[in-house]
């Protein structure tokens, strides 16, 4: 039995009852690790202090700030058998695949570059211009985050969205609607890759016998979305009556992969 | 040995020293076929052509023109084995992949959907907007097509540009260049999500091991432009220097399955 995976999530504000993890990059790994069975430890990280823990444990930035500067992510995990640091989903993913090859494999050699197009696919439909779904999700995330990442939140968040957090799509509104129309056409263009998969159109996983990388993302919008508004919401029950109830019996089969371990503990600085 | 397959596909102007196929999506076509080695004959259609005979055969249109009606589109395939005929290049594939099961499979299984995907990120990245690789091919296409097809080619694509095939790009100027640049970062961006495949960088294909349909894809918009420009023009010595010379390799790799049949004809209408 190998140590377990150290595993830096990024919390939210919760009661007793609720799961702290929210972040969708986040739920990605969570997935992975929770499919593989591997054993691992969150350690949950407010967002200033992604870069020094990052810098502490060896993870690599995974892009640049518009400064040129390196910006550092969550998820980032470390293994303390191979004492190896990895960052970004995808590329923990195909880390854990190559160091554990007896777990259910998520980015199979014949599929790798196929997945890392659908990354770009899947952002095209469903984060288009950042302007439908990141702005419907942004308030209800920023609501639920601990008081020490509000600020920087709201903050680059703000930046990205010309506007504010309460600006940016009322619950209730038009404006709203529209946007939700939006994501809901996004989600149908992706149900449409999995319907012309088979002509039967029956394919629930983008792995077509298991799931892979791609479905844990599709899994982790999904439950992003959940989570933020809540099982009883109208905005969850309208995504559950999408495509026929296709997403409903998606989410349903991630279920039993969203354990978060008991004994995580915060990130000490 | 089956009957072969009749392939329809679209001619150009050519002297008796060239291929006549040119267009990308017949390319895809012409490429599954000579992978798998299923015998077939070409009939050439043009565009005036292309419903009539559409409906004479029994192949379904792909999508719907602006004003609801169905829209017919090369390439489509008739089998004689099967007396089945089938339209969009995907669904070709696949038709192909599961009637004659001992050949190259294309589509397989675990890859269907992921494939789907990739075509809306390709399609993302080197047609974004119609605006770069389409204005840039447009004139090209167009001066090589025959009599009958040039006035319907020129009054779609003037419509899809919003300016004269003369206007779009004019070869050499700072626009096409300005465009190039565009086409140069599109082809920039699927070369990385082959070499995110491997940590070695040296995929050169989307199926890992072999090709899949999504590398006919490829090789499809590399052979459009290779001919549309010519073997010795800057424009193509240009792709063949991009990525660190990978685009080169790629079309060098599918030269092999570029044979048009001798004994094509042309469609009787």
């Amino acid at each position: 039995m190998p140590e377990p995976i150290v595993f830096y999530d990024i919390p939210r504000r919760v009661s007793m009852s609720e799961v702290n993890a929210w972040g969708p990059n986040t739920w990605k790994t969570r997935y992975t690790l929770n499919i593989k069975g591997i054993p691992y430890k969150t350690v949950w990280v407010e967002f200033a202090d992604i870069e020094p823990i990052s810098k502490k444990i060896g993870a690599a930035p995974t892009s640049t700030k518009p400064d040129g500067s390196p910006f550092y992510t969550c998820p980032f995990i470390y293994d303390p058998n191979t004492r190896i640091a990895v960052s970004d989903s995808v590329a923990i993913a195909r880390y854990l695949d190559k160091t554990y090859p007896d777990t259910h494999p998520l980015v199979p050699k014949a599929t790798a570059a196929l997945q890392q197009a659908f990354l770009r696919a899947f952002e095209a439909e469903i984060l288009p211009g950042k302007g439908e779904l990141f702005a419907l999700m942004m308030p209800q995330s920023h609501a639920r985050l601990n008081e020490r990442s509000q600020p920087y939140f709201r903050r680059t968040r703000e930046a990205v969205l010309g506007q504010s957090l309460e600006e940016a799509a009322p619950r209730g509104s038009e404006k709203a609607k529209r946007l939700w129309e939006g994501v809901r056409s996004g989600f149908h263009a992706v149900a449409e890759w999995l319907k012309r998969a088979e002509d039967g159109g029956k394919e629930l996983f983008f792995g077509g016998e298991g799931i892979v990388f791609a479905d844990t993302v599709v899994a982790a919008f999904l439950t992003w979305i959940r989570l933020a508004f809540g099982e009883e919401s109208e905005e969850w029950k309208g995504v559950l009556s999408w495509d026929g109830g296709r997403w409903g019996k998606f989410a349903e089969a991630f279920r039993k992969y969203e354990a978060v371990d008991a004994g995580s503990y915060y990130a000490e600085v």
